[in-house]
């Protein structure tokens, strides 16, 4: 392969050229013994109960600090399937690709893929490369969908928060935003922000082994900490109080949010999650977070309330309380 | 929602827009007790072993004579589990939007992979939708992820057709990519050409259930019979001889490809398969299928032979032989 090549309409044909870059680039970066049948489909053995989500990955651009897409579209996946309380284990990608791409590009991002599943201990079991002519999509998107083994009877879900509960994250909100924010508008802070893109469930899964009364887990991706607190008081029919004081951001973050006029809370997280679990669990559920690695920021943020339905209050940091509510426009596109 | 109100950026936000895009055009049209839990991942229970599947449709027009990109999005994955032996049980769908696309269009195509997920028995468990700026993608793009439980203990695969096989098609070849291509070049023909469009797996439950000594199932899509052909020839290693007069090509994709310049064996098809199996068992695969609405057409193509490993010969209608090679360039982008 040259440096200089690209993206041909061949390469989507389903012909010689598909299959020339497929054993090249998918096969050479992501290749186990399932994804190499070459049948329409993959076949599993999984025992139990599984999880499956989806996600299609569009951030711009597709290099950013601390990730890229291709690293983002296994993370991502596998947040989510972690949230449910599995264990990811499969992966599906579905690649579009814009004619005219340069091949390095491509490989760059599908190694980086096979680095965070294997890290991750997942395999990436099937695929599909669809290319369309110049134009007709920006660069490259990528969808992945995966499926998990449900390991814990009853799987941590948005509508089980409880009254009484703590309300815990993982670790420091706003960096994933932010980076990728700053890198596409060329800005620069005194700190550099980097994306905090991560596969949860080594995590995840330690804190249910350990506390399996876990209430609620979830990513706080597009919307942020903000968003996704509304939507869990939703599906609970519950309210939550959050001390703003307590909520962890960085200083580079909160420099950049004041310098763009952002609020952290409503930035895209993606190595960060949000626990919720009866308040006698929280000091246990706090020490297993902070002895991990990707929970070493983790903080009790707030509680679950018997206030209004499907309400967030905030008490800021001079002790005043105002709604915290859903992002109502789009503050950034294209983050994730 | 007004007929005039279209997709905006906030609708992919993860904020209140998208909720109630979520809420009017998802649910109301696909929903079931599983997509309705909106959670991260959906929790499914499925015996046995299963089978997984990713494609992602890019198809151009949207719409087009006998289905649009909402049924193929069914279709397609649906089809593609069945080639394995699987019953196709959950899909997942991710949506990529343009900014500015009518809501109406929306609407129309997610009622269509509805109805097609509900006429063949399909659950849409989990979904995501991205919404990006003006010009970085062409109105829509579906991808869709499925899941099926494997039906049979021995699954047909591409590698295990044998000498001495038949080679049987279920209908006419090259439906599909001449619908679209004649709609979106805006030509007409004497007889209209329609797409084949079809999820295969009531016809294939069948036919592995009485037939469970079928070697290969396969889907002849991108690339058309050809090149499906020949991918099995290499994973099989064996060698295929298909006699031209035998393939079944409607009159009017006959008049078609001969206008054009096409060779229907190398058009798409998106309700057809492939059956290679032992030629004892022919007879009784042809008649199955030709009982059921989806096979009517099917005809008995050609067999394996003991002869260079990975080749496909075709006897053409003057009695010469040919190779019939896999597809070099790309006859016609964005079929599927």
């Amino acid at each position: 392969m040259s440096a200089f090549e690209r993206i041909i309409l061949d390469h989507g044909s389903g012909g010689r050229a598909s299959q020339r870059l497929i054993a090249d680039i998918f096969f050479s970066h992501l290749g186990n013994s399932i994804l190499l049948t070459q049948d329409d489909a993959a076949l599993l053995e999984i025992e139990g109960r599984i999880a499956m989500s989806t996600d299609t990955f569009t951030v711009d651009p597709l290099f950013f600090p601390g990730g890229d897409i291709g690293a983002l579209s296994v993370h991502g996946t596998a947040n989510d399937l972690a949230m449910l309380g599995a264990a990811p284990l499969y992966l599906s990608c579905g690649f579009i690709l814009e004619e005219g791409l340069p091949l390095k590009t491509l490989e760059a991002v599908v190694s980086s893929m096979g680095r965070a599943a294997g890290q991750g201990g997942l395999k990436i079991v099937t695929g599909d490369t669809k290319v369309v002519p110049k134009g007709a999509v920006d660069k490259l998107f990528i969808n992945t969908t995966g499926i998990g083994r449900i390991m814990v009877p009853d799987p941590p879900k948005g509508d089980r928060a409880a009254e009484g509960d703590a309300i815990l994250v993982s670790g420091t909100l706003g960096d994933h935003g932010l980076a990728v924010m700053t890198k596409r508008e060329g800005l620069e802070f005194k700190s550099p922000v980097v994306s905090d893109a991560a596969s949860l469930h080594p995590l995840t899964l330690d804190l249910i082994s350990r506390i399996p009364e876990i209430h609620v887990l979830r990513d706080p991706t597009r919307g942020g900490l903000a968003t996704t607190l509304n939507e869990i008081a939703q599906q609970s029919e519950k309210e939550f109080l959050i001390r703003e004081k307590d909520v962890p951001v960085d200083p580079a973050v909160r420099e950049g949010c004041s310098f763009l006029g952002l609020d952290a809370l409503y930035l895209a997280n993606e190595g960060k999650c949000i626990c919720i679990l009866p308040e006698t669990r929280a000091g246990e559920a706090l020490q297993i977070m902070r002895g991990h690695p990707l929970g070493q920021g983790a903080a009790l943020i707030g509680r679950v309330t018997a206030g209004q339905p499907g309400r967030v209050i905030l008490e800021t940091e001079l002790g005043g309380r105002r709604f915290l509510s859903m992002l109502e426009g789009e503050q950034l596109p294209r983050i994730c």
